[in-house]
């Protein structure tokens, strides 16, 4: 049997785009003589809808698409995502659903059973689960049919379940011809190698072919790698589609012939491909072509420059050079220098005159009162509305270029550099921030040397680096990941080799500063816990854990 | 048997406070003779702890903290919430449940069964929910024992089942003494009644008194409005503790004797009331005991200074105004006028110097281009840098004045009149705005006469009025009531008699402000749906529903 994997990226809600992209694909897997062509969940609507769910009318859009699509299924078998409604008077109005397709028929249903309510992901608040697993026959083979999370509970992968169900074990317990999971299942580094442990797994223990469609795409935070794949019942890896771009492969069931593309083999590489297209996705789905982004000179903002002109073409990048009094010429020198390395248009406007209105404003009202974090704070804070200004008149996108490392700190100014449409660092801790510019830097320089070179600096005082207010990185980030990715206790942390106090002012300015990142722009989930929809903390709480 | 009704105001996470309020109401209870003291759902931890429940320090606190509180519990009974351990090896690792106390020992563990996974609640994310109902035998009386959501599924008042189990169905099965619930029921206009309705059914039918303990307070944007009540079997109202503060009551089940507090007895009262300590609760726990905002002479800000002014004392309000070329002789006359009523200190801080500094540094990069939108959004930009200037050297909170119409239709300024650490009338459509004003001037001027009858105008350009952008304020309100609220298609909101025009203009404003509420400040949920956490919409989608 020959298998289409149609790795596709459809826009939420976009469903005339969405039932366009998938016709397309059935056409080509027909002329190419598949049986069978599979597309990921939610196929039809995208991933993750979130409340869009409750709108009768998206609903309503969903069931006409599936129409549309069966009605262009001729000839050929097609497993695809979409939502379908419960037919039971009880229970949430909709389901999560693989629908199977055969010669334009809707042949079988099958309902997601295990629904993931934990981390970015919430669909017990939108899905009745399914309640049993059974296999499809087409064509004279016997087809077991998973949505995503299904897959996810297995006793010999996980220690704990989370589940009390398990649909594989369930289908396995017939003589499968080929088993189907269709997923919609974000990035995060290192998970590409632990879905194919989970597939190989089943492959083996059920003796047949698995194959996993993945969405590609990025939908506000969520990255969908796509990087869909097949084992075979010996647990060899027969296909690999690209990671962070629609593809389409041929898999035969019988010998196994199919293609394996490239994906990327370094998280400096995933991680760049990541950010690259969720600012492709996010621009264009926000209706914009241009970005603009303060150029510092410093690492942060050297890199989001890069990325952002991979992804949209040097043309579509302005950066905005705003020095003060405290900027360095270095700092100019590297920025303007970044700029035409990669050959984006910059403006300069200086903040000087700005700043000091402002204090001049504030006078009267801050006698007798010396400098302080006011004066630091305000400078960013004009240099975003600066940009916001630019983005108002001339239709940039402002891209923030905070790392983690500063989020999870709160070294970082909220309406100052905090400000923006979309943050593409986020996610990426400070050293990851050196480690993917080195990356990009690999073919030739396009951030210059100089500023890997020199210490961070917000240059908001004379003199001043981050370091005089921060432990170093490597300790920042480490902390962090053990506090946010592992929920380790503050006694945990400190066993590890790290010292008291500086664990403690980490953990402190972690919690004190929930505020700001409830306040912050979406940007790429790239970690295991990202700020952002998959972490929700109370902003004004009396728990005090350092 | 007497009960009492201890509806306490915990704090998330501070383990020893709540620890030392609990106490205090036991103690009260036994002094007063009172066989069982009963407290809300998660009165131990505070609700809802969100990812807090994640953190292994979070629940062995609460663990310790229930034995401290055992502990001090000889001679009474005593029914609290508060997380425990599930002890299975397959599900989440907590439930949240009723303990309950008799005499310092746990005689009995009530997992919730029914877990809330719509609006603001996330449940199903942390808790396995408990698989049975038995009541609890104590002192010779048989107590029917549930949390909060386990009332929500009665067929009788629910025209749909969300929930396939109904444990007050289970428990009427045997003859009650009393009904217990332990609620962490959030405050939404009109909710009190349909808990009354609930709750009065379950009595009747049940043929028993019935208790509902309610916590009070506000937890970021979640206000509790307590007002815990009881009924008797014959469905009579036996007791109504206070809203929107802690209260202690007495409730004798066989006689029905207790006593009836004064409760809110219309909208605005409840909703002045909700907003007032909304402010109390937020700015005390963030550790503020001052606010500023700025003052436009306009009625939104006008109504946050009067409940700023209520719930902190006038001397801890500091009221900023910030006029611009456009800004009217009167509108400077009432924000004035106000201040002065309300005794609350002013500082005046022209924006025009600062403006000009913009214009000018701006002016290389616009040339050509004429003065547009950009200009309007800068003013609002300079007065939130201004405000949290302000913050930032004197230690003021900024309250961010905006009201739901406003941030519904996106005209608002990101990073400018939205920008702060709290606002209050982020859920307050304008049209309740207005009354809620009235009703805080019902005894004597606070808010001067002209606010209310001159057009509403931001004011940033010459001889503006919100509806030269706007369709007038009563329409946005129904249509974004219907849309947000309801889930009305577009094509059965143009039915109930608005011009088709003026919907689909609400409709895509509302779809396309959507990245400004992602970083909107918190403010108190005061609606059936409000803009916040209880709203999860993609920014970045394809779906058109106008």
């Amino acid at each position: 049997m020959n298998v289409a994997i149609c790795q596709t990226n459809p826009t939420i809600g976009a469903f005339d785009e969405n039932v366009a992209t998938i016709v397309t694909n059935i056409n080509r897997a027909r002329i190419e003589g598949c049986d069978l062509a599979v597309f990921p969940e939610m196929a039809v609507c995208g991933y993750p809808p979130l409340d869009l769910l409750l709108d009768p009318s998206f609903i309503s859009s969903a069931q006409s698409a599936l129409k549309t699509i069966a009605g262009q299924a001729g000839g050929i078998g097609v497993i695809l995502g979409t939502i379908t409604q419960n037919k039971s008077s009880i229970g949430l109005p909709i389901h999560n659903s693989a629908v199977f397709i055969d010669n334009g028929a809707v042949k079988a249903v099958i309902h997601k059973r295990l629904l993931p309510t934990y981390d970015v992901f919430d669909e017990s608040r939108y899905f009745e689960p399914g309640v049993f697993s059974e296999p499809v026959s087409f064509r004279g083979r016997l087809i077991g049919v998973t949505v995503c999370e299904d897959i996810w509970n297995d006793p010999d992968i996980f220690p704990h379940q989370r589940y009390w169900h398990d649909p594989v074990a369930e289908l396995s317990r017939h003589k499968l011809d080929l088993f189907v999971n269709i997923s919609a299942s974000p990035f995060e580094m290192h998970k590409r190698e632990f879905r194919h442990r989970l597939l190989a797994h089943i492959a083996s223990h059920c003796n047949t072919p698995c194959v996993l469609v993945n969405q590609t795409g990025g939908q506000d935070s969520l990255m969908f790698d796509g990087a869909s794949f097949a084992f075979s019942g010996s647990g060899a890896l027969l296909c690999q589609a690209k990671d962070f771009e629609e593809d389409f492969l041929v898999l035969n069931t019988e010998n196994g012939n199919a293609q394996m593309r490239h994906v990327s083999f370094s998280d400096e590489e995933a991680i760049f491909k990541a950010i690259r297209l969720s600012i492709q996705d996010y621009t264009r789905r926000c209706g914009f072509t241009k970005v603009c982004l303060g150029l510092s000179g410093g690492i942060d903002s050297s890199l989001v420059a890069v990325i952002a002109a991979k992804a949209l073409h040097p043309e579509n990048v302005l950066g905005v050079l705003m020095p003060s009094e405290f900027t360095s010429k270095e700092s100019i020198e590297d920025a303007q220098r970044l700029a035409d390395n990669l050959g984006i248009q910059t403006v300069t406007i200086p903040i000087t005159p700005v700043f000091d209105a402002f204090k001049a404003s504030l006078a009267p009202s801050f006698q007798g009162l010396s400098s302080d974090l006011t004066e630091e704070n305000l400078q960013p804070r004009i240099r975003g509305a600066l940009l916001m200004a630019i983005s108002n008149k001339l239709g940039h996108l402002v891209l923030a270029t905070g790392n983690k490392s500063e989020m999870a700190v709160g070294y970082c100014t909220l309406y100052g550099d905090m400000a923006g449409g979309f943050a593409p660092l986020v996610d990426l801790p400070k050293h990851l921030v050196y480690s993917v510019s080195r990356y990009v830097n690999s073919n030739g320089e396009l951030i210059p040397e100089r500023v890997f070179i020199k210490p961070p600096t917000a240059e908001l005082r004379l003199g001043q680096t981050d370091q005089d207010d921060l432990p170093s990185y490597d300790v920042v980030d480490a902390v962090i990941k053990a506090k946010v990715e592992e929920h380790a206790t503050t006694e945990e942390i400190i066993r590890t080799g790290f010292d008291d106090a500086s664990v403690k002012n980490i953990l402190r300015r972690l919690l004190i500063s929930e505020y700001k990142r409830r306040q912050a722009p979406p940007g790429p989930k790239l970690t295991g816990k990202a700020f952002g929809p998959g972490r929700r903390l109370p902003v004004a709480h009396g728990f005090r854990y350092f």
